[in-house]
């Protein structure tokens, strides 16, 4: 289908999208469909004219505090709304690739919030449980992309609020190095610290999107010294209270990343956890008062009690106190470098825990310095973040960051690939070990890591197929237990397979003896109609072997080319 | 099962394999089954014992010039062998990571040549078809890993040896940086520009094997302008004459690139040519002399003919024409980075062609030129290169190249992953655009790309499951068309999805409208078993639409928490 079409096609998804998930808090300036789908049909013409467009028709949600062309900039307070004149660069640079700005999100008031509730347009909800917050303070912009309304989504991050939302909702969140990505047309928290981030459902859109938006200066890596990803790991007790399983979930995720090879190092957290209490209790948080103290003095009505008061505050701070946090600041960041030597990541949990919409209303300060307790510290430091899922605890999104040195934009999220757990295939037939296709199993990565059989309840056929493969079939009744090796490959692979599946064969889960399952290989059903039942071998190597033997005949050789 | 049964599994499957593919010459010094059988036995107690042992249970296979400790080192050139007091560093790093050494492979003599078959051990054949040449010189290397004997192996590479074989044999070689792995203990071909190399059947597994090897300094990586890959692409004109099919392949894997969102720019190819022809016909043939000449004067009756006339005419060339040499290489350096200015990568076929071994035999000098053309410049030049493979041309395996900047070895690899093309899914049912589990697919990075149907050949079942889904089944006969949808995604979106299959759905191939086929949701036969046919709606959407109609009710809201 041509772009055009397929692009009106994701808009009017989208808008459906929007209406059925009924979740009206993630908007402040939604576009109406109709200017969007004029936007979706200019696209053939603009490639045919040779524009790059490598993001045509993905749609772009923007948080409030980044100006759109077209939009009011609200930063989530009415009274504070201006109509900017043209859209930041940031997102200029996207809608340059082709993506369709669908509309401004909420965020907690000016961005001053980990929690999401803190807006005159609504407590904004995890799109995975309604009762509880959706973190921020890129809450709109997090959830438009988990609830598969954009596709990508910008946010800020000064304490946390481009990766706490992308936590508790399930996605990527990239906060690149400071200055990386230019902040004009953002409306500034702490100018000092602000970043702009990216949220998308998968690491390469979201990395391909971050990639659009940099400024086109050359900058230097990092030297490193070879060898495997070093990861800083700090003890489970030095993480502070966590919710129920999150610890757990995050030891999994360390074990997830020496299992792919990382070499894992404890690290000392304190100067961390330090910094991260400086920027709330300290004298920085008076960069925000610089920013919008005299807006907030002028005592608006749709001004949000908690940010009011945070950042009303900050006016009294003395700038000698400044001076001194600045000098402690400085110390602790030497501390917390020598802590991380040459490792290439600091391993984290996103955030402490998940809390519940009741939750933050019973303490809403206190609730959101929680929230912060691994994230404040890294753009005080000048380090980049990636945010990325590490599976779930309770059936909600758990996840986890790895924080690195300052410049390692690209380095970040090839160490947050090793998360991704590897799969498992059963096989029983022309990939076993030693069977014709088993180089297949080998060439996608594939190594065997046990040999069991199926439950007692297949029955296996012999199909007429070149190379010769068995048929699992499973069976009401008289079924048996077929011989099966296990075995584990990057997903990747997995797809590379299912997508080259021939006739008969399919992919579907098998019951295996120890009562588990996994995925394997089963096939049509007309192809058993004729077929030899050859359950009675007990596996297809039993069944070869003897119909070898009944021919009085090895099995012929084989050739690579088989594959 | 534990390591040490895992790795005696592997060794058993591969000395099976050995005696399988019958292919003698891959070998020079092949260790007993039962040292390697010892070793594995020895990986769990290695492992309790606290040791890193990233590569347990790994075979490696080491090129015939790198010292392995208790098989002699032979260059390929039995009277040449000497007995090493110890492994290579090279070898000593992977062993010490828990690889195990299966034995030492052949090579065209002294690493000169790109063929294979310049060796007193015999030409080695291509993996995937012995009438042509395996590619050389780390021959025996790259074909054990084809076939799957072994998981990782050595080759070394001055003027394209550690990448030729990698293509035309299907597999990956990585070619680093200058100096990046020590290259001790290998014998020398031109020790200013020898590099140790790794083969191995996927990018990752070479990639882990490389960061073992490299030596443990801070390196920077290049500075660099962000945004989108930049690759440079030489028109086909200037590639020259190339076997028939693989210009069209070259441009599908720059095509696919460009689909993945990189930036192509033309580049002019004509200094890196101009460099390629000198490596053997000017002055820097006699760093060969220097290693080896006074050797090959002894007149050894294994001398490989073709070996010793290139390394015994190099002793008479002058010093003052390798000086001359040294500013024209010096110029064409200068011009071709200004050719690729700040690209990230050089994009080229890995090799013009691929010649049989009649080819070779018939014009042994002049076919072995021909293979240089592309990999010659990059050592002269001080690069590093990532030949991996690029679909197939004529049933044979097609490779290209990328060739980047001194010390990018990290990001090469990055580049390398878009050339993997994404996939393609047919859904019929609860994924359909609108459908519940759409956010699934969405979630996996996949995108629509056309509506269609079946081929007229299905039958269409309501199943019991939650939520409800179609069930798709093929009909001999009484067949339809069904509504279906086809969603791109990469390969590991699928290879998550098909490792997630709930009973009773499974994947398979699917024949669409059109003729076409694509991997899409069938169900195990036994769900259909008194499931309603509702094949005559024509599809999941308009059965629904009716039922829903017929019931006077719309279809209840849904929850992601669903997926």
């Amino acid at each position: 289908m041509p772009t055009s079409a397929l692009a009106l096609s994701r808009v009017r998804a989208a808008y459906a999208r929007i209406d059925e998930v009924n979740r009206p808090e993630i908007w402040i300036g939604l576009r109406p469909r109709s200017e969007l789908e004029d936007e979706a049909r200019a696209l053939g013409p603009r490639l045919a004219a040779g524009e790059f467009l490598p993001l045509a028709g993905r749609l772009l949600a923007v948080k409030g505090n980044i100006d759109v062309a077209g939009l009011p900039t609200t930063a989530g307070c009415p009274s504070y709304a201006y109509a900017p004149e043209a859209d930041a660069t940031a997102v200029a640079r996207l809608r340059a690739a082709g993506a369709l700005v669908i509309g401004t999100t909420n965020l907690d008031q000016f961005a001053t919030g980990l929690v999401g509730t803190r807006s005159p347009y609504g407590a904004v909800r995890s799109a995975h449980d309604p009762d509880r917050v959706s973190g921020g303070s890129s809450s709109g912009s997090a959830v438009a992309v988990a609830l598969g309304i954009a596709d990508l989504a910008l946010g800020t991050d000064t304490a946390g609020s481009g990766r706490i939302p992308a936590a508790f909702n399930g996605i990527v969140g990239l906060k690149p190095t400071y200055g990386l990505v230019p902040t004009d047309g953002v409306v500034p928290a702490c100018a000092s610290l602000d970043c702009v981030t990216v949220f998308a459902r998968t690491l390469p859109e979201a990395e391909a999107a971050l990639a659009l938006m940099m400024s086109p200066t050359p900058r230097p890596l990092p030297a490193r010294a070879p060898g495997p990803w070093r990861i800083a790991v700090p003890s489970t007790g030095q993480l502070g209270e966590l919710d129920p399983g999150w610890a757990a979930a995050c030891t999994s995720a360390a074990d997830r990343l020496r299992a792919a090879g990382a070499v894992l190092r404890p690290v000392d957290l304190t100067p961390f956890t330090r910094a991260a209490a400086m920027l709330y209790e300290g004298a920085f948080v008076a960069e925000r008062y610089t920013a919008v103290g005299t807006f907030v003095d002028g005592g608006s009505p749709d001004l949000d009690p908690a940010v009011a008061a945070v950042i009303g505050a900050a006016r009294d701070i003395p700038a000698h106190q400044l001076f001194a946090d600045l000098d402690r600041l400085a110390a602790l960041r030497t501390s917390a470098m020598a802590a991380l030597g040459d490792a290439d990541a600091l391993l984290l949990p996103t955030a402490p825990g998940h809390p519940s919409l009741a939750d933050v209303a019973a303490d809403p300060l206190g609730a959101n310095a929680r929230l912060g307790r691994f994230t404040n510290s890294t753009n005080l430091f000048g380090l980049c973040a990636v945010a990325v899922p590490a599976g779930e605890v309770a059936g909600l999104p758990f996840g986890v960051m790895l924080v690195g040195p300052a410049g390692t934009d690209e380095r970040l999220p090839r160490i947050a690939d090793l998360l991704a757990p590897p799969v498992h295939l059963a096989v029983m037939g022309a990939h076993l070990t030693g069977e014709p296709l088993n180089l297949q199993l080998l060439s996608l990565g594939a190594r065997l890591v046990r040999t069991t059989t199926t439950a007692a309840a297949y029955r296996l056929y012999a199909l007429a197929t070149a190379p010769p493969k068995p048929g699992l079939v499973r069976a009401d009744t008289g079924g048996a237990a077929v011989e099966t090796e296990i075995w584990e490959l990057p997903a990747e692979g997995l797809g590379v397979l299912a997508a080259a599946l021939p006739h008969p064969m399919t992919l579907g889960r098998v019951d295996l003896a120890d009562g588990t399952t996994a995925t394997g290989f089963l096939c049509e059903p007309y192809a058993v109609d004729g077929a030899v039942d050859i359950t009675e071998h007990g596996g297809w190597r039993a069944y070869r072997a003897a119909a070898s033997a009944a021919r009085g005949s090895h099995r012929p050789g084989r050739h690579p080319t088989e594959l």
